[in-house]
């Protein structure tokens, strides 16, 4: 992807239990421009799933032939099915000036930056491992104590990962971490590199 | 200055009539922690003048020991008297994790950008040419033609500075400059060098 674009492609990782979604879903709401990815996936589509809304779905095949063309920004197999970041819809919404977002995992991201050095990645995380734990326990739908203790460690090597992004986000406060990845699009936005074609086309009038 | 501060060092700059006063004076009033840096000058104190408020006051001679043992950070000479940022105050509001604006143009920018690397630099622009001449005219106090055509050429040679800053903002709208630079402020605080610290601490109690 070219780097002229006004567009601006952003990353979001986070251990599980971050709340990821919900600062993501807070900020969609209120942002304009702004979308959450859709991902392409093999996994056969529930009666309630749009095709284009909920995933895009496809054969193993036909996968398999966009990462050969290219096409897939990152993806990973869980429970026998691939999931991926289809590059078209985020290409084609990013060049037209409007914001991307990817929820991905650390090893996704890493894909993604490779392939879209642009990409501005932001990184959440909980404002300790005890409230992570504690989040973890509470959204609990019946798994075992060993399920929650693999999550924490799964968490806490992702933290490691924390220093790979641009930004970092505490998720203390729910509010506050919305308004800060708001200001972090808005200022992206900003960026000298995504201005400088106004500025030359006011000292071209001059 | 180091670099691993929490704090933020924000350069503003633009052009004589691009809004920088009225765009710092209410982000200051919408934020906490962040402080406008008070100019050091050898110009006498006008009677209503508070020292350290308005400015720093001081002779010639002193002005020029501090430039000497490297504390004013940039400087200029304006109609016989000299005028710059001191480094000391700077300093310590910053590393107590607060953020500083400096009003400066161009040339003090590039200093400044030379001296603290870490500093973010913001480059504030007119909507246009023509919007410019507007404001410069509608402030007129009586200067004649020849003084706002000198003003249009200095600001079209600043324009050209643009490319040098982090972040461009086109003040249009003056709500929507305030915002985009408070967005700024806040998005450079989650910058990952300012908050991998904290990471560190929430990995260290694992």
């Amino acid at each position: 992807m070219t780097d002229n674009s006004k567009g601006l492609l952003v990353i979001l990782s986070g251990p599980s239990g971050s709340g990821k979604d919900t600062v993501i879903t807070h900020a969609l709401e209120e942002m304009n421009g702004v979308k959450l990815s859709v991902s392409l996936t093999t996994r056969p589509p529930r009666p309630w799933e749009k095709e284009g809304e909920d995933y895009y779905f496809c054969t193993r095949e036909q996968f398999q032939d966009k990462i050969a063309a290219g096409d897939v920004l990152e993806y990973a197999e869980y429970n026998g099915n691939f999931y991926g970041t289809p590059r078209e819809p985020v290409e084609e919404w990013v060049k037209a000036g409007n914001t991307m977002i990817l929820n991905i995992e650390v090893i996704g991201a890493e894909k993604v930056r490779a392939r879209c050095p642009e990409a501005v990645s932001v990184f959440l995380v909980p404002p300790s491992m005890k409230v992570l734990e504690e989040r973890l326990r509470a959204r609990d739908t019946g798994e075992n104590p060993e399920v929650i203790a693999g999550r924490l460690k799964i968490a806490e090597r992702e933290l490691g990962c924390a220093g790979q992004y641009d930004y970092i986000i505490c998720n203390d406060d729910l509010k506050e971490a919305v308004k800060n990845l708001k200001a972090i699009i808005h200022a992206e936005h900003r960026r000298t590199k995504r201005q400088i074609g106004f500025v030359r086309e006011v000292l071209k009038k001059c």
